[in-house]
């Protein structure tokens, strides 16, 4: 019989601390864009919806893991937005609000959904963001160094009081244009590179994929996710190569931070289960490719306030009947 | 104990003869082009090799059914390629000899290995191709109408003195832009229609490929392969959305009739399998894009001279490890 103490099993609060430890040993932390977005699709337009890498990263990795972010904020700032974050319960104590705008973007996507014409980019105070990592952020094991300057990205790194367990990075053409030493860099301190299709190339000068992991592990980090858009994403590890369609989706809406919205269902999937290994890299291609799918229904991060983890959950099992097929004598 | 007639068992005959009049009637038909290319790649420089549509497919195709080709070719034809068909079990009873020189296509991939940009097109006798159907070619079960003229498409199909059991055709922007509407009715008249990415946007003027294909079936067509490059391939039927990817390749030296033996693949698994099911149509996109990726693995034809069935067993078989998973709890 269990033994009882002031009416509850006597072990109940030495294992809720267990697992409340545990849960925090688990957790990511995130350093990227706050922003406010105007976009314009084929299906409407919207004037300063929230997004940022960062937002979009840690709303998608909220369904898995305790996720902090780290970034920045002007005083235009909507309480509204930092209610949304705070009831995905992210840890939004590295939020630091500055004077003047938070980041603002502008763009669209009418000739083709699957590009975006940058219209106008205002950094305001994301020009002068330098990162403060708190104590106990950086003890965390999970790391994403959302698509900044890679100078910022390495600071971070280095400010971290013990090596993660697993850093990732993403990153893009500006900085592979102007800042490639520091990029190749901070790609050789990381455990995984998210990169989009194009990117890769630019950054490898190489167009198969397959030379391209080669270059990337030179540059020292051993797992690679080419991200290909509407055509879903390529995992590159030292056991394996993985493809994860793009579940298809009847309109995308818009596709405005679907790349982080992978990215952080990936990271929040691996750091959830805590260890890194073929089947979890795998499961954790399908779960970005998951979260996407669902980012790209909406305006902005809309689709995230009434998505539930069941939906994910019934999403991601459908994914298996896109690719699976019987081997049959051929 | 087996009865024995001449030293053989008694009803070896019978079942011989049952057998090859089973393989007589799941026999495939092509209607293509038959060309000499000259091609630049990265990889090199090659003058007349043999090629054209009707070519890649039927050798692609050989390797699982009885094959035959209906196409036209010039004086300059060597005895050579005609050997090389010959010696695949391909029926080139179906190939016309006429005045003049035979189709050549001449083009590059420098800048962007996936992208041919022509440099030269001299139909030659394929100018005035009027193909002859035999009483013999005008019961094959199965027909692949290559890309050529749409009105010519539309011939073809209707000289079968049967219905086919499957009917599958490809086209190209050309057509779209000067024969849409004979295309269209072409479409009406198929099983399956094989096409490009960008060309299925083109024919459709949409973008999202679960409306191309509400299009496609719309025209009349029930199933739809829309064939994405190094991206691999994405079947539409009216049970399944299934996604290929294309194989990992080291070096793609040339990528001149990727489609087309991706099309031969998937057509002569289903001609050799003689039954349509949501099974077998997965399988035979998996086929397509094994038979595509060796098709690019050498200028042309080359790659076919030495393939042999084991080499495509087991890549085949390899194919499911690039997208199988464990379904975990997520």
């Amino acid at each position: 019989m269990t033994e009882l103490q002031n009416g509850l099993p006597k072990d109940y609060l030495r294992l809720k601390a267990q697992r409340d430890n545990r849960n925090k040993i688990l957790s990511l932390l995130v350093v990227g864009s706050i922003a406010y977005d105007s976009v314009e699709t084929p299906s409407g337009k919207r004037d300063m919806q929230l997004g940022g890498s960062g937002c979009f990263f840690s709303v998608s990795a909220s369904y898995f893991t305790e996720v902090s972010i780290v970034g920045v904020i002007g005083e235009d700032f909507k309480d509204s937005d930092l209610k949304f974050l705070k009831e995905k319960n992210i840890d939004i104590s590295g939020i630091e609000k500055t004077k003047g705008k938070t980041f603002r973007w502008s763009g669209e996507y009418m000739d083709d959904i699957n590009t975006a014409i940058t219209l106008d980019t205002q950094l305001n105070v994301f020009g002068n963001f330098k990162p403060k990592i708190s104590d106990e952020h950086s003890k965390k094991p999970y790391l994403f160094l959302a698509n900044i300057d890679p100078e910022i990205q390495n600071k971070v790194l280095e400010s971290m009081s013990k090596k993660p367990k697993f850093v990732a990075c993403d990153t893009m053409n500006l900085w592979i244009d102007i800042k490639k030493n520091e990029l190749i860099n901070l790609i050789s301190n990381v455990d995984m590179l998210f990169i989009n299709h194009e990117e890769s190339r630019q950054l490898t000068s190489v167009d198969n994929s397959i030379n391209i992991y080669e270059k990337i592990k030179n540059y020292g980090s051993d797992n690679l996710v080419i991200k290909l858009g509407e055509f879903g994403a390529k995992l590159f590890s030292q056991s394996d190569i993985f493809f994860a369609p793009a579940f298809p989706v009847k309109q995308v809406v818009d596709p405005t931070g679907a790349g982080d919205s992978f990215a952080g269902g990936f990271m929040g999937y691996i750091a959830k289960h805590g260890e890194i290994n073929s089947e979890i890299l795998k499961t954790a291609t399908i779960v970005g490719s998951t979260m996407a799918s669902f980012a790209v229904e909406d305006f902005g991060m809309n689709r995230f306030k009434t998505l539930e983890h069941n939906d994910i959950k019934e999403r991601f099992e459908e994914f298996s009947k896109f690719t699976y097929f019987s081997p049959m004598h051929i």
